[in-house]
């Protein structure tokens, strides 16, 4: 995945989240990025983030799926998940989305490194209530992970709607941090003779795997065909 | 990926990590495990993790490679990192490693689902001081992320070993859950004229991509090879 474009621009454009104290990066600040654009570019490439949130016992890191919709993520789960719950009473909450690029070899150990690109979202959850947003908000959670799906799958009905927990985070105060590129060496290590470089990564998607219990002449519908 | 061999075994094996009340799920326990050879398999296939800790303005989580030792996994960066300086002080931290395996499409939106593997450690770390341990450990570092490398590469010296944090953190409070297999639908659903099943998620490494300033006559190293 090409991320050099997000090298080395300024952060002046319309749509950027002004940066706070703690979305303003000490190291590296070249690699900091508050451009919306960008920040969303991120946040739409996945759907699984990191919730974290803080307990009397200590910090708690969980994966959940997550959408974006406009200016809010969208989280959701059973309601007696308790890091939904705690998380609707509106502690602050850290929402991290990683994407893992490329691993960095370098000619020395020290200066191996990692391309990544990592959006982390600061603020506190509200819940949305209103079973006719709720309903809305998880079609637009299937339709941020699978687009397309919703026109085919059973909506929530009134009973399953009310047995998930949906909570909106503003995308208010968040940071975009990116590395691209080959080694940064110490000069006099261009001469080892040590291959270097970049081992990129690439998640792909597919074959399908057919539920045991699918009628088989249901075919794959078109949203689903690319990942064959 | 398969997972099943990961369901319905039971917690019994001699290197069962003993459950805690913040390790024993309430939800779905059946996807939790306790089992070192399981939790390691899951660490093991990873190096880059998601910590979390608590500041005074609430959670901050942040992804940064990883690499476990035995019993502990080890934790490094620059000196000058927050994440690490305040890991160092011994408050509680939370380390999750996720490896996300699929998606589960299922005849209704509701019971769409994930496939994946996450472990969760609580712990404290601490820091790793002295200079010929701290080699050692960022020697097993690089070792975790692509074995061989370190014969190849040019070792840390020991102003590069100061210039690095290394912080250790026990396995000893940890949990592992997973998801396999294909949608759980509600009875009547089956009957829906909608395609469902398991939409498999792979991440390949490769093709390597020299360094600009690579001598061509460097050939890729064996360890490097199966990445081509």
């Amino acid at each position: 995945m090409d991320t050099s474009t997000y090298h080395n621009k300024e952060a002046t454009e319309a749509r950027a989240i002004p940066p706070t104290p703690r979305t303003t990066l000490k190291r590296h600040p070249e690699r900091g990025h508050v451009e919306r654009e960008q920040i969303d570019a991120v946040l739409d490439a996945a759907w699984v983030c990191h919730l974290g949130i803080t307990t009397d016992d200590g910090p708690v890191v969980i994966p959940t799926s997550y959408a974006r919709r406009g200016d809010e993520l969208l989280i959701h789960g059973s309601p007696a998940s308790r890091l939904l719950r705690s998380s609707a009473t509106g502690i602050p909450i850290c929402v991290t989305v990683t994407h893992i690029d490329g691993l960095v070899l370098a000619r020395s150990t020290y200066h191996h490194s990692v391309n990544y690109r990592s959006v982390v979202v600061f603020g506190r959850a509200t819940e949305i209530t209103d079973p006719a947003a709720k309903a809305e908000a998880l079609a637009a959670f299937v339709e941020h992970v699978v687009p397309g799906r919703t026109a085919d799958a059973r909506p929530a009905t009134p009973r399953e709607v009310k047995g998930t927990k949906v909570l909106s985070v503003p995308l208010a105060e968040a940071s975009l941090k990116v590395r691209t590129g080959g080694p940064s060496e110490e000069p006099d290590d261009y001469e080892l003779p040590v291959w270097a470089g970049v081992l990129p990564f690439t998640t792909s998607a597919g074959p399908l795997v057919p539920d045991d219990r699918l009628d088989p002449s249901i075919p794959v519908p078109d949203y689903l065909r690319a990942a064959g």
